[in-house]
């Protein structure tokens, strides 16, 4: 089905490459994604303190929804019979739903908890975490909650294993294949794509067998799943420069939940269209200020009275109107307006430095970018 | 010093009347507030939840703030070296400072419980909500506050007594005037009008000597202080009622922390010319919509998969975008972002009742306007 709209819909365009890195156009029925691309997640259908016009000011292209937190609330059934998620939550543009997998094996516990869910070829069994109430994804389950919600981009379900247990991965590596031609089999929504996700943990053999897999049966794009879950940075770095290449040209690339300023530079250099990650605005409700060069944690007293914007280059509505006085006071006073303030400031900063990636790809300047970006976070170091 | 200003600066232009209401134009430093007038309440220096520009298109104009908590916090020698209140808030419009007195007094603790304040003729002694210092407001202390913070309107010092207590009526008049006397001596801000306030609790007698004696010191406008503290809502509008002609025509009057929908129509009704309350932020907060109406609780489930706007009238970007549903997900959800958009639709619903209110006066319709108001909500009810 993704073959015959491969002209329009889902097509992704190649505009200009620099070395492994990428500049291209991703068509969706809600409207063309450049990457490449960073997107704001909303968990619960709203990047937590912004409405939609604030995100959209910020920069915002496409957004991320989580399919666990909404198939638990308000019901994946409820959404679509209020027309579906971008009519539910007043977002006009793309949006991308995970498979809730992540999520899910998350209620793993750690040594010494008790786990909330068991995991067999067929499928996942949870404990919500709101209610205790038990629940079934399979692969048929998922592809019916997110062709109901009814996202852009929506993804398989995947199994997602501890990054450096061989044994694991191969175990975990089998299901997540078998899952993912389950997955392709029972999606049939013609305006939303769906992606498959290369797992393999940090070892070079199952990264290239899960890229061999997932692309002889044809996504129309391809995340790279399994990252920034407990490996080191450099192992991370590693697995995406050995990952890319393995992967068809044609397609977008998405590195799942990884998004510092570092890492959009590092990871573009590396050959990834799509980031995303909850870092600007999970920061933000914790009295964070991100700038490329480093954080600015506003409870600091030395910002009492400092009469400057968070950044005196940024063109967001909150460095034109509020100084780091302010934005300290309200931090203090634990008024809600930070965490808004603050998010839009830190979304504005991705938002930008990828689009500022973008365009430096397609100048042909992107080496120097990054050359430039490194220079000044060790100048401020 | 208002005097010589009275042409200009803190004049206020009546317009046009309609029995006991009145519509008119108060002038400040900060630009024209038409009147009747709602300001909404920014307690810590934010409206709770909103941006200026969110706050200015949902209609407000005037936007009062606490002397009490920004005199502990970030503190008003900090405000002014930031360059005063509305730099430092990014509120471009009038502002305006109550005199704190109100919350010191409320630390006065119920029965069985420590006091945190002690009165004395100079004064008030009290004890930090935030981490139990000790601090003095005496008149003068208390001027030098608010014009340091330089709200457009600042408050005297008052004090404020149970409503029905008449000999402690008596004493704190009698202290309530001395204290304007020492305020008004203090003051010397010429781009900041100060206004006395009338208390008496529910005494005919006590309210009618405190508007002569406050008359006669001559302010650019009148507190109408005591009530919403106690009192019935039928001892509330008969003190309105006695103590509106007491006070000078041509000066405003305003009626503090007092504003559902229904306050504001029988308020105008009885002459009142400005309104402010915490009512729309706060209820927004625990999940209820301000209808002309009634409220809405959005826990209700019978709101669940309601499709339609809070209120299919309303114009403001609440209910321009969202569902009753998606909202009440919100609220459920415990996000931030339910804050928000509640206190967007509350206080566009205050603030265009007002505005209604106004245009009524001035074409000669307000009696028929208030009788509408009460039809409604009796067909409603």
């Amino acid at each position: 089905m993704t073959e015959d709209l491969s002209a329009g819909l889902f097509h992704f365009e190649l505009l200009a490459t620099e070395g492994p890195a990428r500049a291209g156009i991703f068509h969706t029925a809600h409207g063309p994604l450049p990457t490449p691309l960073y997107a704001p997640v909303g968990t619960q259908a709203t990047v937590k303190s912004l409405t939609p016009r604030q995100l959209a000011e910020a920069g915002a292209e496409l957004v991320l929804a989580n399919t666990y937190h909404l198939y638990l609330r308000p019901g994946a059934e409820v959404v679509a019979r209020l027309g579906g998620l971008h009519a539910f939550m007043g977002w006009p543009g793309p949006l991308l739903t995970d498979s809730g997998g992540f999520q899910v094996f998350s209620l793993g516990g750690g040594r010494g908890h008790k786990s909330l869910r068991t995991i067999d070829d067929d499928g996942v069994t949870f404990h919500s975490h709101l209610d205790g109430s038990r629940h079934r994804f399979t692969p048929e389950r998922v592809m019916e909650i997110e062709q109901l919600l009814g996202a852009d981009i929506a993804m398989v379900l995947d199994e997602c294993a501890p990054p450096d247990d061989y044994d694991y991965n191969v175990q975990a590596l089998r299901r997540t294949h078998a899952w993912a031609e389950r997955c392709q089999a029972a999606h049939t929504r013609p305006d939303q794509a769906l992606f498959g996700i290369v797992q393999g943990g940090i070892f070079p053999d199952l990264r290239e067998e899960s890229a061999r897999v997932l692309t002889e049966m044809g996504f129309p794009g391809y995340a790279i799943g399994g990252l920034s879950v407990g490996e080191t940075k450099a192992q991370l770095l590693d697995t995406l420069a050995l990952t890319t290449p393995l992967l068809p040209t044609h397609k977008p690339r998405y590195l799942m939940g990884v998004g510092t300023p570092e890492d959009l530079v590092e990871g573009v250099a590396r050959g990834v269209d799509l980031f995303d990650c909850v870092l600007p605005t999970r920061v933000a409700r914790n009295g964070q200020a991100i700038l490329r060069t480093g954080r600015l944690n506003l409870r600091n007293a030395r910002f009492a009275e400092d009469s400057v914007p968070l950044d005196e280059t940024c063109a967001c509505y909150t460095c034109q109107t509020f100084s780091r006085a302010y934005l300290r006071h309200l931090v203090m006073a634990k008024e809600i307006l930070a965490a808004t303030l603050l998010s839009i400031h830190n979304l504005h900063t991705m938002l930008t430095l990828i689009k500022e990636l973008r365009e430096a790809i397609l100048v042909g300047r992107f080496e120097d970018y990054r050359a430039a970006f490194w220079e000044a976070r060790k100048r401020e170091a």
